[in-house]
């Protein structure tokens, strides 16, 4: 619980910006490292954040056309290998998948026995087992385009992992797609990042930069890959999700033709794209401050806490009565279609302690009530994009009223914030000691904060790139699709220039 | 096509039941064999099938207090030791991971690299590894109930495989719950059981009976299963999914204790339950005909298909305006809170080939519309429960205002006719020739069709039930839950018995 002056989560987002991530997950309950190195346990909170983040984005993928199937987890070695750069992408860190059974030991203990031919990779990605039955589907134009989206597990063995942002295993949605053209390929693929970057703003209340990824950043195997990268509060960027332009390369590694119009046998140009649980760790990191999570409505498990104040039985049951008729005038509404959901906390702990809790939380809304709230037809709120001791008696017919629009500018609040702080911390330099003066650390304590995006000059010399990823650890987050043509010089080697890009150190 | 006299699907039924499975799920184009031995991919029509149940189960699950999570798809093979039978039932079919990474072999190709300490166990069930995280959750009696579930994909290396009835990795939810008492984890156990009933009954339209398993068909590490068993069209029993009391078993495994109101320290008691994809293959074996699948409009991907019928760019004018309109007329309609889903088929192929290509689907109503039903504002309606050819001409109006309706008969007419078939084959057994001869396949060319269920004494003696196992490969699929007490002998060794119990043979 916070006293006056401290804050309910410590460490701090200033004193250490990491620990205070951690903290934040642990303080809202939402997920936990698992004995499983690098794997994590998404508990309820955490999990439902998840299905409402599947919920949204599904419908948004079926309005456009798109269909969901289920492939399989495994992929044989050997299909695997096929896109040269592809594996080269992924070998490092691959779960490799030996035998099929366990037997006795000899010593009370197991071992692994029945050792496959063929060992089977547990998919990091599903490009080359997708591509496997698209070969099969697609024979003719009239086979396509053929829009295919799976929810899946993926697995990419990481040595350092962090919760939400970079685990062992981690859930996603990967899109696939096939088409006839090139252009329509293309299409798909900014189409794509078009609902990607509409969710991310209009749901997850994160604004977002689009852009297109340099060579050495982009998807092994893609011909380009399109990025979306939001500005955490430790002014680093986040990746929160790409769409790939994969040209013929996979095409030709699976084989996946069709009969065009003329009757010519042609390769199709495939896209893929795909978010995952990191944008759990994006909505974290965006939002929560230092006295714990901060949702948006329309992604939050429940937009509402009750939490009832009584002394006595006789005041509990007419409090909880009260609740019971509030529940009922809200139970109609709808916010953006869906119900509003609520929870009512009536545990043992105190009201102060179960405030702090749902603050923790991240809840957008609180509702005390008590014997007094009653007597004046009133509920006790307070808001979770406002000052945790700003709260205000609301009368009930008027607060069922304007519940919509609360929720709304609650989100809205959420995302002017997180604007503000991005738009605050771009910055435009064209020059190179004050490039470098801004990615150095200011504060010794703290060695992660620093400038923010710089938005500055690149030859396209990847060599430039790579010296300031070194010198830095700052890399080119995108070349922003709205970036104008504008004449300057390298911020690196001086040579001339024609546009701007996002630099900026990530996670 | 069906021509006349001819069915749609071959073999039919009678001809070759397996190969009648196979050819509708082909030709609803549900699902295929992957290239990796034993793992299906289900294509976009089945796989919307399993959204359907998804989302109808989820809802059940959490309007009785459940709540979803996400734990790891990897199980160290140290926890998966620790509960005897549980390991030794999963043993030999579990697929192990014991490498993190691929490397040049070189010879141009990859090997496993990165040995693992531990071998990892790609889950085929979660009780150890959830049992893992409910160990550190659970402390006190405030912490109990613990009601879990999580939708996840699972491994069996299983030898014979068949398309959703039983492959190597398979998609699942399963229910974790651990409780104060025994009779609270005893009363979780049945709940979950009636949920999974009343949704085969009444979604599925499939009749199931209720029951518990027989010491040796039950959960490894279980103290007692339950199942709800179906009947399919080959008189074979599936078991649709189980709910298991666990008693102590995997807490004291997995060391999950709580301290009581009185301050002692107990271990908790548990249940888990699940049901899988494989719910998809009772789906059809329950209802699919010699024409095509067969889906009771509850659990369609889409309830309506319309078929456009016209000769001329003027007329397909009109047909799709018409059609446009009925739609709109459609768009406010829900069916259990659901909106109406629809699919219109303005393909190339004439409008007989899509008739059938909508038959073989199983979609619940057609609606043929060309210019002459325009004329007559009429609509062209076949639907799935009825004959093929039997179609008639309906008013709009009268169809709209009909609808809900129209769904509801053809769900309820599924269910009715998979109930008597079901009923018609139950037979009440008690002479041991009589039990042989009905279990004794009466066709040599079709060794798939015998008597169906029989409904006979049991004397609760394991070695009975093992000697009618190996005789005729028949088992005891459950004694079923309102099974009353009825002196009577045991149809194996003519001992005293006193309840009947379910004999089938199974899937």
């Amino acid at each position: 619980m916070a006293k006056k002056g401290k804050t309910a989560i410590n460490p701090t987002r200033e004193e250490n910006y990491p620990a205070w991530y951690q903290q934040i997950i642990k303080a809202a309950d939402m997920a936990e490292n698992s004995d499983v190195r690098g794997c994590m346990v998404i508990k309820p909170w955490g999990y439902s954040i998840w299905e409402n983040i599947q919920k949204s984005l599904d419908e948004m993928f079926k309005e456009t056309g798109h269909v969901n199937a289920y492939f399989p987890l495994f992929i044989p070695k050997s299909f695997f290998e096929k896109e040269a750069e592809h594996v080269e992408g992924f070998a490092k860190e691959c779960a490799v998948v030996t035998h099929s059974r366990l037997e006795d030991d000899g010593k009370g203990g197991l071992k692994p026995a029945g050792k496959l031919t063929e060992e089977l990779i547990i998919r990091p990605t599903s490009e080359t087992i997708i591509g496997a039955s698209f070969s099969k589907w697609i024979n003719s134009y009239r086979d396509l385009p053929l829009l295919i989206n799976q929810w899946a597990n993926v697995v990419r063995w990481e040595l350092r992992t962090r919760l939400f942002l970079r685990t062992t295993e981690f859930l996603w949605q990967e899109g696939h797609t096939a088409h006839e053209t090139k252009e329509e390929a293309i299409t798909e693929t900014f189409k794509i990042l078009d609902i990607y970057a509409r969710f991310a703003e209009e749901f997850l209340a994160i604004p977002v930069i689009k852009g297109k990824k340099t060579e050495s950043e982009k998807f092994p195997g893609a011909v380009s890959t399109y990025t979306f990268e939001a500005m955490m509060q430790d002014k680093k960027a986040l990746q929160a999700g790409t769409s790939h332009f994969l040209g013929q390369n996979f095409a030709k590694a699976s084989d996946i033709k069709y009969q065009g119009k003329d009757g010519k046998e042609e390769f199709v140009w495939t896209s893929s794209w795909g978010v995952s649980t990191r944008l759990i760790g994006a909505l974290i990191m965006a939002h929560a401050d230092d006295n714990g999570l901060v949702l948006p409505p329309k992604i939050a498990p429940a937009q509402i806490a009750i939490i009832p104040i009584y002394r006595n039985d006789e005041q509990q049951k007419e409090v909880l009565n009260f609740i019971d008729k509030l529940r009922n005038k809200i139970k109609p509404l709808r916010y953006f279609e869906n119900k509003i959901r609520i929870e009512l906390d009536d545990r043992d702990p105190t009201g102060g302690e179960k405030v702090w809790h749902w603050i923790k939380k991240g809840i957008p809304i609180r509702l005390e009530i008590g014997p007094r709230d009653i007597q004046h037809n009133s509920v006790f709120m307070g808001r979770r994009d406002k000052n945790p001791n700003e709260k205000e008696s609301v009368n009930v017919d008027e607060f069922i009223n304007n519940l919509t629009e609360i929720l709304d500018e609650i989100q809205n609040n959420i995302f002017q914030k997180a604007l503000k702080f991005r738009e605050k911390n771009i910055v435009k330099i064209d020059d190179k000691a004050e490039f470098y003066k801004f990615f150095t650390p200011q504060n010794k304590k703290n060695p992660e904060i620093h400038g923010g995006f710089a938005f500055s000059q690149w030859c396209e010399n990847p060599d430039c790139e790579e010296q300031i990823k070194t010198d830095l650890k700052v890399s080119i987050r995108c070349i922003p699709l709205d970036s104008t043509k504008e004449e300057g010089k390298c911020i690196y080697c001086g040579n001339k220039s024609n546009k701007r890009v996002i630099f900026a150190k990530s996670y």
